[in-house]
């Protein structure tokens, strides 16, 4: 917290951005560049970004010091980043840092730290419809939005998605083609909240529905710390009630 | 499964009993032998050992293809277990391997990298008593137990226990000295069940325990693979409605 | 349990069949003969039927201390059933006996009551096709099929579902018409476990599509009791430690 | 909310205050009078109280629109509460108000009726020590307290507690006896949400404690409802696809 506001980092790979025309044109100052702006959008947020060529990922044990809410974007280049980072991000959302994770994120080194599976799950791009339905209408990621929404052009991301069972699943998707998702789903992490949104692609301007706005603002304000705390690690104690020590 | 038989690998980093005479008064084949016995009192387990000093820790590939469970029991050479046997055992977990940890295997790292918490909890080795009681009397890892077992002597685990929320709490025990702890938890990963069972230490004779015991044969039952699978990894499909591919 | 096998009753309002004869050329002899023909063609259940007009609606006291698995079907009739025959039922389900509620049921006294929610839900009754997604391929549910199966004509039934989350979401359905719905959950409630599973209709032949026939049984073999128990409700217990009664 | 603050309404069955003299004493004006002082020293609620003697025991149907949290005591008169009262209440749960259950209100109807399980536990009054472990020190009503908390006197409440399986189990507590208990759980149903807490009895100054009291306004702060809805029940709807009614 920063001013009272919440200090939200948005991560992003930039990849596909600088490397491919077609994606530019929808992304012009990249994915995160959009996440940032619809969080800014709020009002209550300190947003700042960092990706993948910057020293340290941008991801600095400062920056993460300072970050109450991460938000994750990568696609191609996930094998890039570096374990020592992935280390440090899962400490601090051990501490109680939140992490949102967006669409091909589903594959990042932290994602899958997080979740302990593969992650794995069926895809095609294809543009077409999904129709997203709120399952948890009382969770405060589904405040503001109608019963469903819909994103006109999707990568369709199918089950059998490999991931534990979540505390909530928020958010189901519906797509023309006859697959289903669990597109949003909750989980808690030590200290930490996290969130999964597969909604999101480099090449659809998903980043700019209106609805998908409304999520990643909810997210980052469920999302963020409610308590942080370095612990002690596994201290040994003296007995509460008066015992004999008998391994002595 | 071997002969109609779960395949049980009990492995054990197998140092205190070879290093420390009081411990090896205690497991004089070793911590492992004793879950080993224990297991193969039941009569439907195909039980071997593997140790952390065998090549790979004798967890090679073919011998994990070959474990429907495996039991895991460390204490001081947590940090000696290669990162590559890590990947392998956690890639069986997902595949539908059950996995078992105990007592001091909270802090191995198989178990943080299964849980991605920090898994610190208290302790105190005062030798002091402990009663196991049974929250979940329905589940199968509790058949054929009272409302509560004792421990005579053992070392403490106290809460805070940075773990993410059971699947089911089967256990919590009282100690003499004033703690509680969740002393028995599950999880699924993947296809892989999880047990935690904190009772057991090097110093005491918890192993020999029967109630014990029963925990041990009822929870590698339990954990036995329904099924397993090993699924291609995110594939791309075609649209099971015929819908018109609008990316192309 | 009788004879080793699994003792199953199934229950049908059995109101449709009677009265309206486009229902009964679907399921002549009523929707409950065509639920246990399917379990019977499993082998290991003792499969019995009790319908509303039944003295007690076929469910006395003995009956249900003889079912070890009860199936239910409603739909028009649910405020027909007595509120002690649901009081009656929901008591065995803490014993330990297994509860399936099917499609309409949903709104079925006893669900409601084992759910405490509202248990409301979306519906359309075109006749369009619904493809039941498995969630959770691990779990027992789902064993014998595929990545998903397909009912060619169904009522639609849409979230967004009143229920208490879900221990396991083990089928999610899509909609030709653009809905999603947890089609498959289970619970446990006491020593009972609880499935509801939303295919099935009275003027559909769902219950004789061989996919459904194998949730059927899975459902009945997951859901038979694994312990039962009548507990003392509510003990005053005597201390377990030496402590002084200072209450006196 | 009302100018801006919760609307809590405190129940009662305000029966042993009256009628015994021993009870009088440690609660002069009632258990209600002294959870809602320990809420008003909070100074962002509206609270009111209600007892099982005012007509519609307090609850009418205008006090529940305008309540957003409800906190139940209750021990001896649980049979008193008539039905119509216990189905309104559960039908204002579902719609979005928070429910706080306290020590004997485990076996209110109301409880029994959201847990649909037998509630049983074990007790014992002998004024022993209970130490109230926190097993969630991110979740919001655990906020301000340290590891643990002591109550010097209290009314043991031991496992077997026959509840649904918690979304999260906030506390847990030791007893000197050598029971164990979890003592502070939640859950969701429908819109809204609910919080067991055991500590707390008629015979002890229980609510008196500066950390009960916290918990007290923890609770009721995290049960505020955040969204409230009347839902139509049951709609039957059009299909948001372009398909055909083979229904007709």
């Amino acid at each position: 917290m920063n001013n009272g506001k919440i200090n939200v980092t948005v991560w992003n790979e930039y990849w596909h951005e600088q490397s491919e025309e077609r994606i530019r044109k929808v992304y012009p100052e990249g994915i995160h560049a959009a996440v940032a702006a619809a969080l800014n959008e709020a009002g209550n947020f300190n947003v700042t970004t960092a990706t993948l060529d910057m020293p340290e990922h941008g991801l600095t044990q400062e920056v993460l010091d300072n970050t109450d809410v991460l938000f994750w974007w990568g696609h191609c280049k996930h094998g890039d980043v570096s374990d020592e980072i992935v280390d440090r991000v899962q400490k601090r959302v051990i501490e109680g840092m939140g992490l949102i994770c967006l669409h091909s994120a589903h594959f990042s080194k932290i994602f899958k730290r997080m979740m302990a599976t593969d992650c794995s799950l069926k895809w095609r791009e294809w543009a077409e419809k999904e129709r997203v339905w709120v399952i948890e209408p009382g969770h405060p990621i589904a405040q503001g939005l109608g019963e469903y929404f819909e994103i006109e052009q999707c990568e369709m991301y199918g089950e059998h998605f490999d991931i534990p069972t979540p505390d909530k699943v928020v958010f189901i998707s519906w797509y023309e083609g006859g697959e289903v998702f669990r597109s949003g789903v909750t989980y808690e992490r030590g200290r930490g909240r996290i969130f999964y949104f597969s909604p999101g692609h480099e090449s659809f301007p998903i980043y700019y529905n209106e609805n998908v706005k409304k999520v990643l603002v909810n997210a980052a304000n469920w999302a963020a710390p409610r308590t942080q705390l370095r612990e002690h690690i596994c201290p040994c104690v003296e007995p509460l009630e008066p015992i004999e020590n008998k391994a002595k």
